[in-house]
């Protein structure tokens, strides 16, 4: 955990309006932690970001919402995560779009074990739904952790399944995470809440706007090794979330169904883009198997250790790093990240790091 | 049309026991036309087939049955087909094994014809039947001859749907020609004579043996660009049929279902083997379209002729002529078997052609 000063320099980063992802990113490899970041200059971060951006840090909230941010995270059964953390989620690291923070209630050791996202239809049929709680309850009692969307119909029915089985489940929240969409799932949330987890991107109170189902959506796939679509129609948002897995390098299964139900076709799109089709929960976990090992980045000693020692102490770009460690482009970018906020690496001008502690 | 003793030859030799389709054509291929296999001796045929073969060669039926076929032949609406005739389908010669003889009532030409194999099980679902109706209806419309067994169930149905559109049907049987089985399916196999073609491989009066079935459906798939699978269990025939057809280098396709049906099973299987996945006639036309053009050896005049030419007069070997012509082995060598039998090229010893008119 980052120490309060600089959890609140994290959350303030977080609310700065226009400031995503990838700047966020960007402002962190070149300044260091978030604290470094709030005293840069006008003109410092202006060589980063744009100008009316590095006008908005400057200008930043620094009032109520970050104490309510913070109050809420000192809450039992509350997390609030940092890319800094070594709890956060190393699957994430792996996708371009990592988000800075993550607001989790529940168990959070759950967002770094196999997971598999399950989604489709809210408005899926009692079979599509009977199979959406089957095929979860199998592969969590198999040990996979079960993500889906809360949604209503197959979202719902995913994380009952996974309710059911040792995996649990995982809710990826379109909301602040203190916000229940839609309500009629709020005795669900609570459940999941208190035997598996909940994770919010989004400020505390952010409201169920539409555009942040689809953007969230890249968490659903992005924590899971694989994406399995159990009834969509061509225009649902689950084809979304199988796209974003599929750029994402995860596995994504479809459940086929009748050539006459419009609930089956956005399945069979998928399976006829090179989905696999999925009749039972074997082929999940076969398909699964065949994929990559769980965890690329074993937390903290693993990898990075390894990688830290084949570092040494003279300044050496990523392609080198990659040739000494074996490992892929993104691991190793990773890795780095990691290094960079715990403090042990620092990049330095021309794409160089060294190793500093 | 080969002449009366030569039609009378091949019947002769194709009801040898024990004298497959390759044997047949080993035979050929040493002596040229039937009658010179029925004048060589015991020691020469030896030299190409086991001896005891040798021997039932030389003690042949030349009674009734053959007759019988000469008489059949000769009838109205009937053909009997063989590798040296020009209106031999050109697509049986792609595959290994093609029949030297062919048993056709009907319309001759269809069988040359652009087609799909539509296959599936004997107790189809109602909504599978109307599916393989359907689907044989609008691309029979669209100009395919829809090939199949004659079975219940799938087959009937595929050929109720082919004789509604412009493309017709081939029923391909197990038994002899004059032989209607399941008997149940006779005036289909009248409507099927009347407007499009019975095809057999068998002897006249041959019984619906078991055997004859898997065997037979290397024709279903043999006379076909592709082969859609509409309904199969797990241990269906139509599976047979699908391999067949891979193994050919056709196309396979098959219709998804219910996870649930066991009649979708084996069609789920195909599509997690490669098959593609058809939720419409659309689908098929698109996947045939991207296949091979519609008959690689244009019948007569075209590609023999244009390889006579490449040929030359001096002996040259197989790999030399698919240099030259830039077709494919499977290609060349069905022009080749054509040519020798119509007289125009002689194979010689040690795997050489030579163009001898």
């Amino acid at each position: 955990m980052s120490d309060a000063g600089e959890l609140a320099a994290w959350i303030e980063l977080s609310l700065v309006p226009g400031l995503g992802d990838r700047r966020f990113r960007s402002l962190l490899s070149t300044f260091g932690l978030p604290t470094r970041i709030l005293s840069a200059t006008r003109s410092q971060l202006g060589r980063v970001v744009p100008e009316a951006l590095a006008a908005r840090i400057l200008e930043r909230n620094k009032g109520p919402e970050v104490e309510k941010a913070l109050q809420w995270a000192a809450q039992a059964g509350h997390a609030l995560l940092t890319l800094a953390d070594t709890e956060y989620p190393k699957q994430l690291l792996e996708i371009p779009d990592p988000p800075a923070l993550l607001y989790v209630t529940g168990d959070v050791k759950l967002l770094s074990s196999s997971a598999l996202a399950v989604v489709g239809s809210r408005n899926a049929t009692p079979q599509g739904m009977k199979n959406a709680q089957s095929f979860a309850r199998t592969l969590s009692e198999a040990g996979l952790a079960i993500v889906s969307g809360l949604a209503l119909g197959v979202d719902s029915a995913a994380h009952r399944g996974g309710l059911e089985g040792r995996g649990s489940t995982i809710a990826v929240l379109g909301t602040g995470i203190d916000i229940v969409y839609p309500r009629r799932n709020q005795a669900l949330a609570e459940e999941i809440a208190s035997r598996g987890a909940l994770v919010s991107e989004f400020a505390l109170g952010a409201p169920p706007n539409a555009a942040n189902f689809p953007r969230r959506n890249r968490l659903i796939s992005g924590l899971a090794r694989g994406c399995l679509v159990v009834e969509a129609a061509l225009d649902s948002g689950s084809l979304i979330t199988a796209r974003l897995a599929a750029e994402q390098g995860r596995e994504v299964l479809a459940i086929p169904g009748s050539i006459h139900s419009p609930l089956s076709k956005g399945c069979h799109a998928l399976i006829k883009q090179g989905a696999k089709l999925a009749e039972s929960a074997q082929d999940v976990l076969e398909e699964l198997g065949g994929a990559r090992a769980p965890d690329p980045t074993p937390s903290g000693s693993g990898a990075s250790h390894d990688l830290l020692d084949k570092m040494g102490f003279d300044p050496l770009d990523i392609d080198e790093l990659i040739a000494r460690s074996g490992l892929t482009t993104e691991v190793v970018s990773a890795i780095l990240l990691q290094l960079e906020l715990e403090g042990k690496i620092a990049s330095l001008p021309g794409g160089l790091y060294q190793r500093i502690a």
